[in-house]
């Protein structure tokens, strides 16, 4: 196929670096053609784009476990995308697929990326959720590094997120006691009576230490880390000997240090994790457990279809609404797991 | 046997908590009559008292792995012991022991916390070192939290003393490149020379980060930690992506603060073992591996037989001169392990 079109693409490029929250004037929306693909390519059509906390890290020009964004590249994410033309001979046009497109309406790609999506998934966006990059995260970190045994407690930072939201109903499923923390009264009602997480605590609330401390009588025995800062610090006087911490993110941090503690006291947690016999660890799901996804996907889709699990998104119409989008995940004003839907 | 004594016990007891580094005037020697052994007990006499730096948090009034000692208490520790009378169906005079006896010339026992030592054991200090908790610490923190891998490049600190000895030596049979960091030309030339690492740096020396950073040109994969302070500091920023840090002990943090860092370092830490996906664990060798022993000392025991394995003893002679000593290994100035002969 060498058809000449003359498409258009919209893309989000990065104009400047943020300070703090990323802005319209930091991302910038272009309209250029979009070229055909050469031969060994296919054109992918954006249908759905995952909006995650991690792109906000690649916007700055420090070293992470990924190379940050050049100014002027197009902002990464992860797609639900279609095959609009093939050059590729494992793919034809209408197949889906999850892609690694970013924040516009085409991309090509030489396929090497790209992973068919299972033709039966009932609806698409789960690929972006509850069965992609979030759920699986929730999913590995808390079963291979947190390893909750019935009977101990779970505490879980962004209940009613993407990631939370699984971390905690795969400990329910686990048999251990888990306590969420979220943002307004809405949302912790959602973490108890649809997520049915024992208790969740507003952490906008007064005295989130005390509250906390209230909700653990037995100590915390997994920290799921997934936003530091406040949180972090009203978990960690409740550890017990032998927790277990995963890290995989640091979301109140990504715009900045807001700290106001004034001594150094990263003695007193190497000291704790001594003392405690305690394992933090940090991991980054593709890297670390990307040959487990099968499995996974296999038990997260039997849970789903059993009525098992449960799985909000905060889907928003339209490529153009997507630096809004992105605002309100990184202060928390979405509610479920944020998806652009690009096209259908 | 209901033969009565006049043995007189010579003990060390805590009478009052140390402020820094224990002097005579809190470690207080006493003479007291011993007690013959009631029904179902043993009369242990001493022979070989290991001294160790976890004893020193031991002798502070503040949660720890363990509770603390008591004022008025007999200081704990290891020993290599005679079983000197028996009313216990178990054990007969003559027969020799592993124990806790703690800082004294006898000492009572129901059996429950007595080991019998391999009567093959060809050198009794070994039960206490390289066969015994330091030997046991070394390689399982080393084999089963830092599992490095041929090419990795480990880095152990105190690496003369009984712990990092062993540390780095079963990193080298594992084909690792192995640096060790200890205090003073001697003790490097020994690391170098006799234990066969392939570098190691003294940390007295002007630039410690410096030459830490030559030294390992292709970063840190596992850092044995067992002294904490300016060489955790030195080993930070050349850590490696997916580095391990075993926590086994931060000795020197046991007489109090000494950083000058004044802000806090936290956030960095727990952002490092996030965007280099880390694991930091800590572990006490006989809660969490205690199962694993046999295995321990059927490998350890091989190896020292084959000539692959050196230790050094620094041993002392006289119960009475266990305070010097014990000031001696908590400011570095033991070469070796640090055993105590008390009687023969």
């Amino acid at each position: 196929m060498t058809t000449t079109s003359s498409r258009i693409n919209r893309r989000f490029i990065l104009a400047k670096r943020p300070q703090g929250m990323p802005t319209a004037s930091d991302i910038v929306l272009e309209n250029v053609p979009q070229d055909d693909p050469a031969p060994g390519q296919v054109l992918l059509r954006t249908l759905y784009l995952s909006l995650d906390p991690y792109m906000r890290g690649r916007m700055d020009d420090t070293p992470s476990y990924a190379p940050p964004l050049n100014i002027g590249d197009v902002i990464v994410g992860g797609t639900v995308s279609r095959v609009e033309q093939s050059r590729h001979p494992d793919y034809s046009p209408g197949e889906l697929v999850l892609a690694y497109s970013g924040w516009q309406d085409y991309a090509l790609s030489d396929g090497r990326d790209l992973h068919k999506l299972d033709p039966t998934m009932k609806h698409l966006p789960h690929a972006l959720g509850l069965l992609g990059m979030p759920g699986f995260t929730g999913y590995m970190g808390l079963t291979d590094i947190g390893a909750p045994r019935a009977g101990e407690t779970v505490v879980v930072a962004a209940a009613s997120g993407a990631v939370g939201s699984v971390v905690g109903q795969v400990a329910k499923l686990r048999g251990a006691r888990v306590v969420g923390i979220a943002g307004g009264e809405q949302k912790c009602r959602y973490v108890t009576d649809v997520l049915g997480f024992d208790a969740c605590l507003d952490h906008r609330g007064n005295d989130l230490p005390g509250a906390l401390n209230s909700a653990c009588p037995d100590g915390i025995d997994v920290y799921f880390e997934n936003v530091g800062g406040a949180v972090f610090d009203a978990v960690f006087p409740l550890l017990n000997t032998r927790a277990r911490i995963p890290v995989c993110g640091m979301i109140s941090q990504y715009n900045g240090p807001t700290g106001s503690v004034q001594h150094d006291r990263l003695p007193l947690l190497m000291g704790t994790i001594l003392k405690k016999r305690m394992r933090v660890q940090g991991f980054i799901i593709s890297q670390d457990y990307g040959e487990q996804y099968p499995a996974f996907y296999r038990q997260m889709s039997a849970w789903l279809d059993a009525g098992k699990i449960q799985f909000r998104e905060d889907i928003v119409d339209g490529l153009e609404n997507s630096v809004t989008a992105f605002q309100h995940l990184l202060s928390g004003k979405n509610f479920g797991k944020m998806i652009v839907r690009v096209a259908s």
